[in-house]
């Protein structure tokens, strides 16, 4: 395994942060800058952000290429995002690249395309209490994590949540409302590591809070496996000899 | 569980058998109807088919709303499928309907769309020897059949086959050139079943193989389980009190 | 598929009933008792019990040889079963018979030779409430059940609950005291299907619930598949030539 | 994650290099010494090893406390390990340590224990060729390991391999008689790893190839995590008020 240090790219839609007051006090510079500082701080991670605004999303080839292990937050304009940039990303998650999609992320094309599925849940947005439990104390991604996760505030999440089965269900919340919902969940496509991570709503700190970013810390670590590994069709010969069931 | 007959719609992109003789030699009237005449011959199923070249491809919303299951056959016109016709196609999978791809369909834009991976194989046209071993002698697929399906000439495939972990792999397939190849595939997505099998190719007669033909009847019967449930997010109201952690 | 009656087998550790007045009152005849004839009136399955008293525990080779789906529900001894009589179950298990595990049955010596794992888990005995989220409402265990299953009091199970990773999760529970549970997990073992469900506590009326009751006879019937496949190694000719490779 | 080498244990039955003249001459020393060997100059792992014939069969609470990962030869006297060793070593897998599972250890106590199955297979003797493809090129377990590994040699092990369905398939094996094999299965169990290898028959040198060993050295780093989590059931206060359903 490479000691090399991890290559993460953040990238968040970063419209709310611009366009509402309040959401602009709890993250005045942006989410990415505020989960980028955090993986930075952690030790053995190089972080880039990258926002919907920019030039290609700030998704480009060469960023891609440099690339370990891709952060993904959007919310209301998953729609913005062009197909062809989702396509690339895709494409370098099956060849290797680590992907962490966090809370509303759930909707994005890119998670959607990996993964299949409608992605549809139950929601509300009431500043209820959440308790993610570990299912998976002993799995890299909740290294430092204790029994469980306690989050004052946040929107609800609720089952069903229409994912194939995980690989590996690592959190479940129970919210004080009512509901419970499989908040970390892994998922192997080609060769590249998803982890969907649930919390993060905008108007709540939830980024600033110690354990969530030690999660994110742990998860882009596994995540951030540095293979690539090219995939195509082949014709291949025959390693063995063939033609004693040959048609006439 | 209904008694109704299950609603198969046998989906064929009926191109080789129209230009290529030694297609048309071994499926006159085409694979779909072959594979249909079979399935309602071994009873308790009602069939129609349907091909690229109808309108809509013959999948418009009244012929998807009377499916059970869907088979699908598909290999050089891929790309011509519509878009928005494999979008109405992946819904009904995700709201209950069945699906099985056959052969070359992996490489289809709807089971690319529903795996989310590249589906890339190894392959070879030598007509040499495959042998499928069944791993699931109690599963419904393979009610009737033995330790294994023996085929004297088929096109090869081989892994690694790009395809998330299946919910259960049904026949591994050994081949005479020294390959082997996850063959029979289950797989749910939302609420529908899906069964990937790889034998099938145009130019050997494997849908006139008896043990071929069983399989795929089992199968229909297996994914048709008729339930169609919707998908939407929700917005929920809580279920139990909510404000203890109000923020002030 | 066969269209003949399910032959289902409760098993009942059946103590609790008879030294306890409290549980006594809910349950005079005994769980099974009540357990069976729900599963008797809704129709195409014969029902017996047996019982921990009795002898081979009523599970003889004959009365297995009859079983198509077996129901367990133990608590308090556990280690009074006769570990011949447990490789005897598993060993029906594995060919092919369904078992139903029922609450504290997680810790039966069946289930854990089963699954291999400690089954360790938290619990809380107060009255509190119960709500089972339906993941699968398109899977035969939950024909009939809506979103969710309310239980007003029930004894509590918490994650981590210490189980391998289940084919599927049927159901996950939210409780009022703050944990969440994996209550509905389906596992294959050789040819056999287990399903665990959580509800169950003695001391309350959990199996006079209607939901309660549907969900044992959707199972049953899932779990009942009526297979028997023998298992032993096989000492196997070559089914092609050899020799090729063969050391001088 | 931890820097310190991985502590690894050998465990080998060690009788036919004993007392079998072929084998002895393949292994003068025993399998153990030959893996360990490997292991030690493959960097970052101490190894000690143990025997059936030690006391304790060399595997006392002090070296289980000191291994992360164990490695398991056994064939001939499966049922001459104690019970309460194998207690004790699926004790440690669940809280933790690794385990590697070579070849006939299939059969073994401690496989058996752990998942549950039969583990029957279909076997033949006769030094034909076996091919391991490679499904998961970007997995730990195959750094370095190209498309297949080809053993020229090898004592043949055909499906129906009856094991609950892995965490990941790594490995598929192709033989010249013309079966199909797992040959490379991951499961968690606790918070252990477990890894099952096919390859290792005592009369063929397989523990002398190159690639075999390279496998055994990538899956000991993988497995050999360093966690150990005890497991209890806990009786555990509500973390939310309780109350609002109590029977009267």
């Amino acid at each position: 395994m490479s000691r090399d240090p991890v290559r993460v790219t953040v990238w968040n839609e970063f419209l709310h942060e611009q366009h509402d007051p309040a959401v602009r006090k709890i993250y005045p510079t942006g989410m990415h800058k505020v989960i980028g500082a955090a993986l930075e701080a952690s030790g053995g991670m190089t972080v880039r952000t990258a926002t919907l605004e920019e030039p290609e999303h700030g998704l480009t080839e060469p960023v891609l290429a440099a690339t370990d292990v891709l952060i993904w937050w959007g919310h209301v304009q998953h729609d913005a995002v062009d197909d062809a940039i989702v396509q690339r990303v895709q494409q370098k998650v099956l060849e290797g690249m680590g992907l962490i999609v966090l809370h509303s992320g759930h909707y994005s094309k890119i998670f959607k395309a990996l993964v299949g599925t409608s992605c549809t849940l139950r929601c509300r947005e009431a500043a209820e209490k959440e308790r993610l439990w570990n299912l998976e104390p002993g799995h890299p991604i909740t290294e430092g994590i204790g029994d469980y996760i306690e989050l004052p505030n946040t929107e609800m999440y609720g089952e069903r949540f229409d994912i194939p089965d995980p690989d590996k269900v690592i959190f479940i919340s129970w919210f004080e409302g009512g509901e419970v919902f499989r908040s970390g969940c892994v998922f192997q496509r080609g060769h590249g590591r998803i982890f969907y991570f649930r919390p993060g709503h905008e108007t709540y700190p939830i980024f600033h809070n110690e354990s969530v970013l030690r999660v994110l810390a742990n998860a882009s670590r596994w995540a951030g496996k540095r293979v690539s590994l090219a995939m195509e069709c082949v014709d291949a010969p025959p390693l063995e000899p063939i033609g004693r069931n040959q048609p006439a």
